[in-house]
């Protein structure tokens, strides 16, 4: 069937517009990831979004995390390191599984015996599934640095009047592959987490919304505040994520990465309100429900706002920019 | 039916000392993780095996990791840092899956629609499972350090005359849940790999096994180097091990940590000989199929043996202790 060709019309010019957009954007998305890996800063996989990182990439990222650990001195924070993985029933509890079910990451494993051994290895030699006998694991990929540690200090009973500060940092996983290096399917989040009561948890939000732009103002980067825009699944996703805006609940720390008109976000400010507390129980010293919040920082995606913004040699980055994250070496 | 009770024979006393060695070493592991959570180390997350780890214990691993360090520092090794998860693909070509399927961890995520979405929470609510529509993504947890390394080095063509090392550190899974400490599904692994000619490798290897034996006479801690006994899968498996050993392809260096009779693998020493190297089709400068070895340093396993050997309290650890871990601090 042939088609005649009409004059498009405004919609139809601003869809291809947008088209044309996305296509450039993917273009240069590619461009600087291939910059970021003839440089040896990312070394590639063969599968998007999962990267091995250079020394030097890592002393960077190891620089801004001792900078977060500068300005967060006074928290009188906990520090908890939990492995890259949670436990599968509290991931279950948590409803990450309501708003992002296509982003965890379940881990499985070979429950068979020989039988189903040889079988698995078979299918493995003719290039055929041999997922099979896989089964579910009591393990999920942690989806945010702060996930496990609510369950626990939740068994700890009551919050103090002065509530809890917990320090965390893991690597998470969100399977989402994609050419933009921002967007990762491994990467490492450092957090600070506030548990207490509303009034504690709005208040140390502020604090950390001011802290984050000093941050990246130390290190040199562009940036401004917005409500976040979180992609929620499903057709009902929008509304959710509507909510949250009208809710004031998320804001994030944007730096241009790939484009200007999309910038990254790199850190993000939650207030949770009731919604950990409910689940897990906790309670403030008076017996109500604890709030919670936490500042999140994309350890990756502040590391690549770095490479974009001042150049992919190190030793030509500002000297106030070096002094900040390695001092003076 | 009712038995008549015969005295036992030599053979049947073995056996019943045998389990209730068993049965002792199930609650002395009970009871060292025990120690270990009450005093705040490792932090439960209901899950056996998978554990949070506080700051005290962090510090022990990194002051190990940092004397590794120091100990390779004329290694002239490249620094790669991987995430915990490497491509699905690269991890069926290493032929894993022959030795320990049981082992690996396979990373799934929801594929579905709208649809699947809701069958997904309504399970998730009715205590169903909700994982029918999980399918396997290109991801794999990494099963060692080592594995995404080799593919990496092999695209790069043949080999230098002196051969490459490649430094590599990342958190690893085994799915083996125990209530032994030192049997985690989630641990760390330090690890230095050699790509080169047979003798370089073997070469290497003899320096690694005098050097790891430094390292933990530095940590003061006892030990003995022994001939390893992996544990092959199936029934196949035994002689498997028993080719290992014969070949002595693999050293370990052994500390007790939950017994004097089953000590702990905290360090081990591999050849591989041809086999990542056949697999990955890399070669030496004169054209030979590459051969590959690598030392790996157990970061949980040491931390535990120290604070088995020199107690919970890292204070009353022996001052040459502190100084290596921490210099003068």
């Amino acid at each position: 069937m042939s088609e005649t060709k009409l004059p498009l019309d405004d919609a139809q010019h601003a869809d291809s517009a947008r088209a044309l957009a996305d296509v450039l954007e993917r273009v240069s998305a590619r461009t600087f990831r291939d910059e970021l890996i003839d440089a040896g800063l990312l070394i590639p996989t063969g599968v998007d979004g999962l990267y091995g990182r250079s020394e030097v990439f890592e002393s960077v990222v190891e620089g801004i995390n001792q900078l977060v650990t500068r300005m967060g001195a006074d928290q009188n924070a906990e520090v908890m390191r939990f492995p890259p993985a949670m436990n599968r029933a509290d991931f279950e509890d948590s409803e990450y599984l309501k708003s992002f079910p296509n982003l965890a990451g379940t881990v499985h494993s070979f429950c068979g015996g020989d039988r189903e051994h040889h079988r698995l290895l078979k299918c493995l030699e003719d290039g055929e599934d041999w997922m099979g006998d896989q089964k579910p694991t009591r393990v999920v990929l942690t989806p945010a640095a702060c996930y496990p540690c609510y369950p626990v200090v939740a068994k700890r009973g009551p919050l103090p009047a002065e509530g809890r500060t917990v320090d965390v940092y893991s690597y998470c996983f969100r399977h989402e592959p994609s050419l933009d290096p921002a967007r990762m399917q491994m990467f490492r989040m450092r957090e600070y987490v506030r548990m207490g009561t509303p009034a504690q948890i709005v208040a140390f939000r502020q604090m950390w919304i001011e802290r984050g732009k000093q941050l990246v103002e130390t290190l040199a980067l562009p940036h401004w505040i917005d409500l976040a825009n979180d992609p929620f699944f499903g057709r009902g996703g929008k509304i959710v994520a509507d909510s949250q805006r009208a809710q004031e609940l998320k804001f994030e720390l944007l730096i241009p990465i790939e484009s200007e008109e999309k910038p990254t976000a790199c850190l993000s400010f939650n207030y949770h309100m009731d919604h950990f507390g409910e689940i897990w129980k906790f309670r403030t010293e008076d017996g109500e429900i604890a709030h919670t919040g936490c500042v999140g920082f994309g350890m990756e995606r502040t590391t690549l706002a770095m490479f974009r913004h001042h150049g992919l040699d190190v030793a030509q980055w500002p000297a106030s920019v070096r002094e900040a994250l390695w001092g003076a070496r």
